[in-house]
């Protein structure tokens, strides 16, 4: 047992299977996403909403600062504690169950600690599922508190689009419950408050009940590589997918060659599309998918992205180097490993950026011309989502050179990409993978004053409620 | 020229073109989308945002209060000045710039004072448009205060879902501006500060500016009304369409007979439908639309309409008594008119209120039961939008009925209905209207004490800014 704080009151109000502080029963939620650790002063595993009630409340009134922790993929570290073994985790693993499911108004209600997969297994029975496509598996109460985007938001839209209620355990002395929307899909009766906790990482309360939108399960799909002339193409195919084919558009991805080189070297499993061709310089992984079953007498959609092919074929402009139809689990597993390959293959500094959908080629082109002279021998192992603008810039050192390990190297490699995202081309430092302390830094560097200080005033008015 | 305010620091921001005064001036300004007049001291008019802020800078360091005003379509007296004559109205008449349309992104950044269909004639010959559709022509900004859905929202959500930046002027002595968002897709780079002024009616901040996601624009449809056997095949219907037709599927409004009747007889240059035969109890407008044109082998949206249609008079449980395929435009055209007709045909008492999807069918059977028992004599116009679950809940008593002139009526009406919607079935007091001096009271009523609270703090912590 710690000696930091006094456990009798989190103790009474957790019992024993709710409150860990033996460092081994600790150790797994002290390791985030990308491996980083932190040291957690306890472990609260509350139940149900009103126990975290009176954990937030009891700990506020302590001044023992919590941080809150669901499924523990997150990329920036927003989900594990500081090195201090102050902070105690407010974990959401015993908190997984789905409390309703409402087909006919295709809503779902379910507890915070409840994993993506899961929730979905359990929608396949009415042909539904929650439209967001991630690598990994996390559990709903991060994805609203990060506002996760995946790979299918040209389609879909994010997490915050789909969400009808919330109920939020506020951060005040009191760790008032706040049940936020319902299940409405309208529903305009003053500010919305619910926003205020999708994509603020716990910062302004605690989420422990979702009530989201589900969409029809696609049922059938085709799925293509294409790989563009040049860069400059990649719009226009874009554009082009969205003019032909329309709603059955549903993901169109960027992946470089160093980026699916590296998945290919290092993921054993995977499929190469390109057989013994060379991996070409860039490669878009496009999705058409419906919701419905092939019927019998309209063109399927393997058919429908052939004749899409050829009409780019026969375009005037040659957008088209070559493209490569192929069992959509082998080029999807390609794509999700794509993050695990270039993790392997040496030191990674992770960028997730994003930008207006018609700037991702220049800034890559610019990033391409200009970081090799300021920064040699680093990899750009970049892919991320063409659709919506999102990009996984992924800079890549060997583990063995000096810089490495080095302080100073990441904080300059990171100011010099960003600068050259926020001001160059009015982009953003954080696209989907949400605010942690692995970002903190940025967020304070490229966010306008008058915003941080409103953001500020409104995160103090709320704890002390 | 009032007595009431000493206009020389407005005139010198607006001058004479931008500030009135005169009561014939003011007078296109006071009446409300419903009808309903205020009385207003003065109509600034800047012509930007910078203007903006010196108005609204110089109004709070004189206590002048400012009702923001743009398309002043609205039926909640949200944008009209109330009876006292010291409220000035902030017109948005002079800002209905289109600044940027970049149809490679999607986006189009406009200012607060653009008409929605100005917005979509511009973007029409890059086959985009703005997918709210409503039956007025509000402007922008309004639909962003007010967070409009409409109704074809089951396909394409509301405004809130369709915004990517925002820029404000903050109600604080300074008139602070704040550039929010931007013209990115992807964008979580902490506290979405511009979701506070989403549906927010310009209590917490003046909308100027808007950068808005455009999506392809329709350019096949096909068009029926069905008529459903009995109440309890709407919902069932409903779902066999989103599975048939997935993403196809962009418009499922329900009519009532009395609303259409009313239609019918009040606006001359509707078609009738039903030709001679006799109005159905509820009829259902479905609308099936692609973002691209019909293509040489696809299957044709009549076509697919039809087989839809085939299977759902084959299923056993016999939910379909008719269907009529119709000519889009003359179905539209009934759809549109049912607010005119119904307002037409007496004196009117409208609810916009919202359902759980399941919800719909059995709310209008309690109303249908139980109203006529407590308040006779009333007429029962409803129509909305059943694949979202708002309703259009329109009472209708004769203009010679002595209730229609009683002030104590309208309110004992209104909270026995709403009582029945959010008690009974958690439904909503405001679906898509926003809220305005029209149902403030339902707001008191309907609204947990925690969330008025926690609102009215954030409301004046930005106004003490």
């Amino acid at each position: 047992m710690s000696n930091l704080y006094d456990f009798t009151t989190l103790h009474t109000i957790l019992g024993d299977e709710g409150l860990l502080t033996a460092p081994q029963d600790m150790v797994g939620y002290e390791t985030g996403g990308r491996g980083d650790k932190g040291k957690a002063a306890f472990i609260a595993r509350p139940k149900n909403t009103a126990e975290v009630s009176a954990v937030v409340a009891a700990c506020n009134r302590l001044d023992i600062p919590l941080i809150a922790q669901s499924g523990n993929t997150g990329l920036v570290n927003a989900s594990i504690p500081n090195h201090s073994g102050t902070q105690g985790i407010l974990s959401f693993d015993r908190m997984r169950k789905i409390i309703t499911i409402d087909p006919d108004n295709r809503s779902a209600h379910v507890e915070a600690g409840l994993r993506l997969s899961a929730l979905n297994q359990s929608l396949e029975q009415y042909n539904l599922f929650f439209p967001i496509d991630l690598s990994a598996d996390p559990c709903l109460g991060g994805m609203c508190a990060t506002n996760t985007g995946g790979g299918r938001f040209l389609k879909y839209s994010g997490v915050r689009e789909n969400i009808l209620g919330l109920t939020v355990v506020l951060p005040d002395k009191e760790g008032t419950i706040l049940k936020l929307g319902g299940a409405l899909h309208k529903n305009n009766t003053g500010l919305d408050l619910k926003q205020i906790f999708i994509g603020t990482g716990g910062q302004f309360g605690y989420i422990t009940e979702i009530i989201l939108k589900t969409a029809p399960r696609p049922q059938q799909s085709a799925t293509a590589l294409l790989i563009p002339n040049e860069d400059k193409h990649v719009i226009p195919l874009l554009r082009a997918f969205e003019e032909h084919c329309g709603d059955c558009l549903s993901a169109f991805e960027g992946m470089s060659a160093n980026a699916m080189s590296r998945a290919l070297s290092h993921v054993k499993t995977l499929h190469n599309p390109f057989g013994r061709d060379e991996i070409p310089p860039y490669a878009i992984l496009v999705e058409l998918s419906r919701p419905y079953p092939v019927q019998d007498d309209e063109t399927s959609l393997p058919e429908k992205l052939e004749r899409t092919l050829a009409a780019l074929w026969d375009a005037p402009s040659a957008p088209l180097r070559d493209a490569i139809i192929g069992d959509p689990v082998k080029l999807w597993a390609l794509r999700h490993s794509l993050s695990e390959g270039v993790q392997k293959s040496g030191k990674l500094y992770a960028f997730d950026i994003s930008f207006k959908r018609g700037d991702v080629m220049a800034f890559l082109s610019l990033m391409h011309e200009t970081l090799p002279r300021t920064f040699p021998n680093i990899t750009i192992c970049d892919f991320g989502h063409i659709g919506d603008g999102g990009v996984h810039f992924n800079l890549v050192i060997a583990r063995d050179d000096p810089r490495a390990t080095d302080p100073a190297f990441e904080p300059a490699l990171r100011q010099w990409v960003l600068d050259h995202v926020v001001y160059d081309f009015h982009g953003s430092f954080s696209a989907e993978h949400g605010l942690g302390r692995k970002n903190a830094a940025d967020y304070e560097r490229y966010t306008a004053q008058e915003i941080k200080d409103l953001s500020r005033s409104i995160q103090n008015l709320i704890k002390s409620n």
